[in-house]
């Protein structure tokens, strides 16, 4: 049979970066490609303990149905949280639990977004959400990211040729640059959006993981009316093989995201939800974190020290001050084709793994000569290993 | 903010049956409103014991991202219980592991509806599904339901109007009604679709909880091209709360159902993926089944008879051979409002809850004079109890 697919879907691929990760699995392949937390850095013993505790006197509420707003202790929990980052307004926000933080932006665009709507997304962007956005057949359109946030004039001129329902940003150590964006544009975006009345989604997977810098306070703390979705996660400071992330917005956008979810999958996993809750009771999350970003911010250093050892000199990169992954970007003039060129051959030849730039595009034909480097996967052996290798095939295609 | 929602999700409201299981969250209240698995049939000890070895043996496997097609080993179990089945064709069809069988119905629906597009479904069906389905916009219709399933003149005259994408079917003690689609009419049914080149989703949550009668063989079964999306879970023999469901279905499906899963979700929790495999392999299913038939049997038979023994004469309830729903109809003449009343006097006045048939209409201003009880969940004594206090009320309002 030939089957006639939706045209909401027809055009999507799998995303290049789960493509690259099959690649992965080969055990001789260093991979610089995921985006996974470091090994070391997940409390896989204190989980283990809790779980083994929750099932011995919970059983019946772990194997049973629940609420599709979240299991409610650790959804009191989430807002305890956020109200004190000044991230949950307790007279309209709510909170509902989901299955990661990508049903969370796949949610938001669902609810909002009808056919054709334009979402603004920073250029590049996490393909994750990217892809999300395409399957309700939005208008996406990029914004160029600079180092320290997307072109303000330019997202002001997007918002002007109207349509906009969502601005999507990253503004912590940004996926895949790495990039932050600073406080003066936060503000000077927000002021847009509300003034164009658009909605900002606001991902911060990786906000909890800043080893250097000045905290810059969340956009959706300068929210007064309900502009503002926010997204957060356990996947980076917990565990991302448990799927339980968040959405923090007005309550009549989480009661539509409610419903939505309702229909995607009834609720999240019980027990991870019971998991996330114990472990956020039992142990202090400040001591948690400062643990998690020693180790990042070892690894980051180790990385960016052995770039700049062995790569190219026409080579530059960003210089993150949290998350996961480091932005390195080609020597004018090479083309996009030498890019991907670059990233297969190392893959295939070399045995070691980093995305093309493609991968984060906006549009299929977008151009890039960049590439994301993730360095909280790999052994400290590996990053050193692993720069050599592509060090010296930078020099061979680029020069010295 | 005034948000203007996406059209698709406008008119969505919370499922009638979560908000009624809200109510039941009074502890007063007698529920035969869930869907929720017997507490007595879920593994719950074996779960326990199982989710300790895996923790301790695979930490790393359970906390870290999986991928989006599922777990491998538990998609090859999968794959062997649905071959030895006959619905599974390893020439063309594929496994994908989901977020529980709701995820399953929505992928499919995603992935092959465009707006406008028809969807054809038994008439009264499951809401999860039809909301899932009103949530692409697409133009849902009904075909009615008899006892031994659709009405296959109906079913041909809608499909013969044209632009019928899919077909959504429950064969097995379908939900609300309990009834079971014959084995003549899923010939009939197959025959059809496949002429009309309408592709069938066979939902079976419950097929595994047959306790009288002959089985019946899957639509599937018949499938020779890959027109038949079947779709299964964990949820009623295992567990309701790991969240992990199933799709069986041509190739081409399956990729474009993982493309859509990996923006939905990513993957299934891994630990939950994990323990049904794990289950699968240490434990005989068929004996596991058997043991859960006799629990269900035990209490459909009780419910029967104390609906025989209080209930007004003046209704009718259907005679389920498995799963988890009797479906009762009051009198001809019984306006739709008068049963709402009923079901809405039941558990405001008297403490005891069930779903009013409402609940599953395809369109919403669509009449029911029928109600839907859950004997799975409540205890043996509540099964008494509420039974009195319902027939009592029903005297009352419909005569002897």
């Amino acid at each position: 049979m030939e089957f006639k697919f939706s045209e909401k879907v027809s055009h999507l691929q799998a995303s290049a970066i789960r493509e690259i990760l099959k690649y992965s699995a080969d055990p001789q392949v260093i991979s610089f490609a995921a985006g996974s937390p470091a090994p070391e850095a997940l409390p896989a013993k204190e989980l283990e303990e809790l779980s083994k505790e929750l099932l011995a006197e919970e059983p019946s509420v772990a194997f049973q149905y629940g609420l599709t707003e979240g299991y409610t202790p650790l959804r009191d929990e989430v807002k305890k949280i956020l109200k004190d980052r000044g991230v949950f307004n307790p007279e309209y926000d709510e909170v509902i639990i989901t299955s990661g933080a990508q049903q969370a932006n796949e949610l938001s665009a669902k609810v909002l977004c009808n056919e054709g709507d334009v979402i603004l997304a920073e250029k590049p962007s996490f393909i994750g959400s990217l892809n999300a956005f395409k399957s309700y057949r939005v208008d996406l359109k990029g914004v160029t990211l600079e180092t320290d946030g997307v072109n303000i004039a330019e997202l002001e001129e997007k918002l002007k040729e109207g349509g906009v329902k969502l601005v999507y940003l990253i503004p912590n150590f940004q996926n895949p640059t790495g990039n932050t964006m600073s406080w003066e544009k936060r503000k000077a975006a927000f002021e847009l959006c509300k003034k164009y009345g658009a909605v900002i989604l606001e991902d911060n997977p990786y906000g909890d993981l800043r080893f250097a810098g000045e905290d810059v306070k969340s956009i959706k703390t300068l929210d007064t009316e309900g502009s503002v979705i926010y997204s957060g996660t356990f996947s980076k400071i917990l565990s991302p093989g448990i799927r339980v992330g968040y959405v923090c917005a007005h309550k009549d956008i989480v009661q539509k995201i409610v419903v939505c979810k309702q229909v995607a999958d009834v609720h999240s996993t019980m027990w991870s939800q019971m998991l996330a809750y114990r472990f956020l009771k039992k142990y202090d999350l400040d001591e948690h974190l400062a643990k998690l970003r020693r180790v990042y911010e070892h690894k980051t250093n180790l990385m960016l020290s052995e770039i700049d050892k062995n790569f190219s000199s026409k080579i530059t990169h960003t210089n993150p001050q949290g998350g996961l992954f480091i932005w390195c970007t080609l020597p004018e003039g090479v083309t996009t084709q030498q890019m991907v060129d670059f990233c297969t051959t190392a893959v295939k030849d070399y045995k070691v793994a980093i995305v093309p730039g493609t991968a984060f595009n906006i549009n299929d034909d977008d151009e890039s000569r960049s590439f994301r480097m993730n360095f909280s996967t790999p052994t400290d052996e590996n990053i050193i290993k692993g720069c050599e290798i592509l060090g010296k095939l930078s020099k061979e295609m680029f020069g010295e």
